[in-house]
């Protein structure tokens, strides 16, 4: 075992040639490696020489250093060398300081609220971003409000049960949490906070494949009987692939749900502006269109852009897991789907963060239930839906249209961002409450008892989008006034 | 009889298991009572050892306190004990001494924009809210500008009569006053202001359950010759519910108004806000989401949400009064109201406070005309509506439907808040005068000239909602200007 | 003849049983005649004992006050005895000489801009003011925005002919001046403006009923060959009426337009409020509704609500001149009036001012056209429109719809208040340069090239209204940004 | 050759009658000459006795001097004599000195941010201006989001494949920079920027008439194998246009493209309010509607509104250039042209810069397929389409439909204005990195797999305009709040 590195000789190492750093108290020598890292080599060659722990972590599971060649290991730093470093009294501290108390939190917009103020601005807009001009992200929330109820009255309500079953697993509630990335840029133990929530709720987990967190970490962290799945992104190396759906299978994930829409991760400008800024100081001539995409680009170079439809058969080869296809956005493919024999799919379009101008995912679904049903399909499979969830009246509207489940994701992030493990179980009453109240409003006792016809979907395909503005009359229009605003001086 | 009690012999017994407090100087030991309050432990606990006076005043009618158990009654205070309160100078009363003369209202939205300044944010949080993120309760004003007039010219209209009849009474105005709860949050006579006025003007009062002042109240309150109706919320104890409808029946209330769309209050967030800001020094722990849950959740805890169909049998078999059933948003049970033989139906969604994305009243009942005039049972009972009217043409609108009468709710609190009485009366007179104006216009002398032609239903039901926006065109677009706005000088 | 009296002693005189007032010079005891006065006690008990000739001078005619009886008339005012008032520094005085030069103005928009800004407040409340909620007077101009436009090229278009007849006469422009009220609110001179621009335009001008010039004065100021109609409310008094159309067919009104719209003026809140504003100091007690009314109700008093279709065999007796009806709103009325015989219609919802949510005089247009040709009945009559004309593209529209020529209100007024008969003819000159380029622009040389083809009529009558909106999801969301908007310190 | 002429003598000649100006060093009499300038007189008359090369050089090629008469050129102004001007001290430099590094451009919305601060206000008023309200300008670019994606998934794209072939020639993108006029308003070295950054990429530049570089200096900058093309506006003199296209064709042009859409050049209010407020200082008396009207007018008067379908058959006979129509909005004249006999059309609106409320371009394209379609002519000719594109999905949205290329226009000015050529090359990039993410994730490795049934046109043609606002409920509306925004002080 070599003896122990001081941070003076480790901050030697620091150029494009001879690059070290450290993480988690260890040092490691990345000249070779960073031609080869899938985030490209500006974020290593920023840590050079220096302590690389605060930036890698929320990037990386943290058994990921592990799978570096043993030779680049040189050794355990010596800790007592270590610059003793300030805590920066970032505007997040002192917000999480001031935020209100947890009781405060009324629906999931407000969670989002205060995580706004509390993440780091980097984390905020990893996070909230979209593609392009964010359409399709504001689009996801906004369709819920094209679609109307017609409730029914006059019947016994008096005990609700939103129990249902997602591919034969019981839950309490027609929600589960789906896939997210880089937990640890909202809460420093990342993923695992809502593997713990999800315990205590009964909810099903679905496990990232670009999670903080490892699978094992996240396996690790659940509670007898509970359920988790395991989302895929397909690796162009498929023996990494099979690795890891393996790996999720034995630790016990009842479903495989494969990413089918992201050949490559959306332009989220965002992030991109974001990480810019970051690195500006150091810009000294024009860029070229490739640098700088945000974290969005620097984790996903891996995923395989060719993944097509006679691939399956080699998934269902390798697992027993039932498989999923996670980003199906038309009628078309829904029933290839079933066709495949697949037993489910997501009609998703990856929290509005891919094609911009693509349908939200809740009027997607109308085509898929259209579709699957024209085709006799519909009960072939489980269908699923995710994007813009944030009431219980969302997430009945999916039901009654035809969805098994609806799938939440930035929600979880914000509550636990901002508030923990308590954030979010506090969300999932929040949104059994809601869900609840709709459900005896609606006069239905049971998911069962939810129908088509209780939802009116006539305008849910509407786009009149946002027509141009007459500047020239409203600039000599004086809109109507009351009295009292100013008080009685106005008069 | 007990001799006196002083206010420092109160204020010892100030903890849950010993909890005294003073209503109307009588002093009552609620430690027993607590756990059955409908309105919860806590808002009473806030009282304990205190006069409770004006806490209980606005939410329980005089005479609810005679229901207590006669032990828990320990006798009158001794005035002279009692702390000589200054009358907190609180924003509100210098609006009021501040506010516009009477004279100066043209419409009902005058009134409401005194009334927001000069209630009590509380009081102002219980009335204005609506559930959720309150899109129906917008939607009930915005409705109306989806229907168009189609006027016709050149009718004799000399003589406008604005007269029908509701339930077989005569009403000068196809207006009724609908039941609305707490109304001394607004006014310290409470509902019995309304009676008064509607004795004035001759319209009919529905009498409300959840009235500061009692039924009793109210009934004494009218004049010769005035109709009161009385609204019902049904209790999960049918004795106690019997007991409500003989009484109001013995006190002459001429219509039943059943209300089928709240087996439980929804969910009103500016009123649950507010609730939790008052209580915030006390909480000490993260709250679990049933509590501070607003006024309107404290008053209701006693509605019976098994109440179904097969009900309506009973009510008809206890009372002679007609039955009406308030709250249905469907053509199907417009149709099954009609097959159970009630007298009359209100189409309402509960003034958009119960199920978020639940439909306007006006657009439920283009729908509801249309099934009952299918089923050939548009004559088999009488069809009002409620829910955001404010102008005389929204009520004509609703009367072009089919309507035989609107219900106003929020309005006449409004009026009565400001300027008490005589604002309720003026509101009269201009719902009048634009009722007038409009059917003069519209060429309709008489309630029957109102024809449905006369209104373009065409996109009643468009909900195109309110599409992404697209920000980065706007943030170099400059709209176009006019000269002068700044005078020359801008030239 | 009287001697002079002196102003003391017409001070005196000063109360509602003794009442005497100045006017042009001369002194009247108005005491018996208060009861009468069309616009009510107060506006003549506000002038008691004093000059009253500049409250008097924009709403009537000079010569009305000839029509008084002779006993009312004192004698005349010994001027010498009046008091010297300086000339109030109105912000209007200051605002005209900073005004920008009339080369500066580019369109209508332009001269109402301007207009806002130099006319006395209570002006442009009664110019600019409409019923209600303003949503007609609104809709009048966002109507045309549904209306697109299908041009042609290739098409020879070197010559542009805007000329065509209107009731016989020939007219260079498809535009003419509509009858509005009270001009001398916006020029000392009045109506007279509008004729002499007409009469160097060659354009044809409506004579109100209500205007601040008599009819002999407007035909007194036209010149050789120059042609004026007239523009008829009915008064009760039909023998008042039928003096009145003698008159004006005596001085050579080619047309006589009856206005079929306005049984009672319509509430105009802005008007009724800047009245009520002026009056507020002496309002000691609650008013009742029928008080302060704004201009309109108090110059309308006299209008005849019983006018009918049966009336108008009379008006044909009585006079040579083409009816023309003015003010219909749909098809059957348009059908109607074709069979009575009229020479023509004007589609109008006066100005917005009458009945709110009534539709745009454009939308109704295209009613009114289906159902005249339906009818086989359009080539019987002339249709004209009006209401929120401001632009050449939306005469062309009403054009290419069917009709043959279309009424300006409004912009001549603010075009006369803030710059004279030079404002009225340099926008006439604007009005048709705007219409050459988009005749030239759409392929349609002359009138009669223009098609129903060329404008798209898919979504005239959408009425989508305003969705409710929904503030949580927005208070989060952060719109994208642009770089360099506060320079490169926001990088 | 004429001696050298002092400055002093020519500030002599500064009247209309006798004129000299300097353009280039050369002093040149245009008494004779200001009446036949198509750009009116004064535009000179401000230069009379001084040196008017600044103003000649953005607004006309350096040759174009050369055509005047050999007898109006007096000599060679002494360059010792002219005085020293400080360059003046803008607001454009600063701002151009603070700009973000190109780098931060992330789409061209960024360049057009940059080029709003960098330019100098005529110049961005003359670029972004439209015509009247500027609702087609506005609605060119509102339009993309009226038409929502259908994207397939599980499709093999890692290769994508943009390229296509324009007229026969290949291009790498589905791209041209079509024809814009005044480039040096925007960059001193003009459209040679843009033929240099399109051969550097490989981009269809399509030359203008009106560009402040001649054909010649365009034809020069271009390298081996570079194809460009040429816009014609046609004169009312034939012999100057066919010169015109005849030493187009000369210099290489592979396609002529005449403007069909602009008899005369539309109303652009914001460049005709700017030119005002340059010369406002001189203006003494109202204007006629004549003067002022801007960059727009005063560079086109010499176009002819003649021209008709009659006249391509000359065309044809004079050039063997493919014949490209430009300004088709009409399926109507899309099916003339093809019966004509071109080689394709490019359906535009201008730029919004021409009839108001016509529809946008990508609208138009709808219609005009579905005629050709309907007529079997859709593959007798290419058609083209611009107006408003901004985003790679605008492109797919395009292709989709049938157009086989998109032109862009503004976007290149300023990119071009803000850096240069490198700003053009990155605008290229950028728009190919955005189309190629579209194609992968819709699931169309090339231009061939793009299908129309991948974009949803249903409201394409949805024209709902902004609803008429009602003022008076949202004055007492309250939106409801998140917390934590203002921090927990607001609890």
């Amino acid at each position: 075992m070599p003896s122990l590195i001081s941070y003076q000789e480790v901050a030697k190492h620091n150029s494009r040639e001879d690059c070290w750093v450290i993480i988690h108290g260890n040092v490691y020598d990345l000249s070779q490696f960073l031609a080869q890292h899938p985030g490209g080599v500006r974020p290593i060659l920023k840590q050079a020489g220096k302590d690389a722990t605060k930036a890698f972590e929320p990037i990386h599971p943290r058994n990921m250093v592990d799978q570096l060649p043993a030779h680049l290991h040189k050794g355990a730093i010596d800790p007592t060398t270590l610059p003793v470093l300030a805590e920066s009294s970032t505007s997040t501290s002192s917000a999480l300081s001031a935020k209100p108390p947890l009781s405060a939190m009324f629906n999931s917009f407000d969670f989002e609220s205060v995580a706004r103020q509390t993440l780091h601005p980097e984390a905020w807009a990893y996070y909230s971003s979209g593609a392009d001009d964010e359409l399709t992200l504001q689009e996801n929330h906004a369709a819920f409000h094209r679609i109307w109820l017609r409730p029914r009255v006059l019947v016994n309500v008096k005990n609700i049960d939103m129990g249902t079953t997602f591919l034969g697993t019981k839950t309490p509630l027609p929600v589960y949490i789906t896939a997210t990335a880089l937990g640890k840029l909202g809460h420093p133990e990342g993923e695992v906070v809502l593997t713990r929530a999800a315990g205590r709720k009964g909810l099903i987990q679905m496990m990232p494949t670009l999670g903080s967190c490892s699978v094992d970490e996240m396996a690790d962290a659940k509670v007898e009987g509970q359920t988790q799945w395991f989302q895929l992104y397909v690796n162009g190396d498929r023996s990494v692939t099979e690795k890891l759906i393996r790996r999720a299978e034995s630790r016990g994930a009842a479903g495989l749900f494969i990413t089918v829409d992201a050949p490559q991760l959306g332009r989220r400008e965002k992030d991109m502006r974001t990480k810019f800024v970051d690195d500006a100081p150091s810009v000294q001539s024009p860029d070229s269109v490739q640098r700088s995409q945000g974290a969005a680009r620097a984790i996903s170079t891996f995923i395989d852009p060719s993944l097509a439809w006679s691939d399956i058969a080699w998934f269902k080869s390798i697992t027993r897991m039932p498989i999923v296809l996670k980003g199906i956005q038309s009628g078309d493919d829904a029933v290839l789907a079933a066709r495949a024999g697949v037993a489910g799919i997501v009609v998703s379009n990856h929290g509005g963060r891919q094609l911009d101008t693509a349908r939200s995912g809740i009027e997607a679904l109308a085509e898929v239930m259209n579709a699957l049903r024209a085709a006799g399909l519909d009960r072939a499979l489980e269908v699923y839906v995710d994007g813009g969830f944030r009431r219980g009246s969302d997430i009945f509207k999916a039901l009654a249209m035809g969805a098994r489940g609806v799938g939440l994701g930035r929600p979880w992030l914000y509550a636990m961002s901002s508030y923990g493990q308590d954030g979010v179980e506090r969300l999932v009453d929040l949104l059994a409450d809601e869900l609840a109240v709709v459900m005896r409003l609606m006069g239905t006792p049971t998911i069962a008892d939810i129908r088509p016809e209780m939802v009116i979907l006539k305008d849910l395909a509407s786009h009149a989008g946002q027509p141009p503005r007459d500047a020239l009359s409203k600039r000599t229009y004086e809109p109507l006034d009351v009295p009292g605003r100013g008080g009685a001086s106005k008069l």
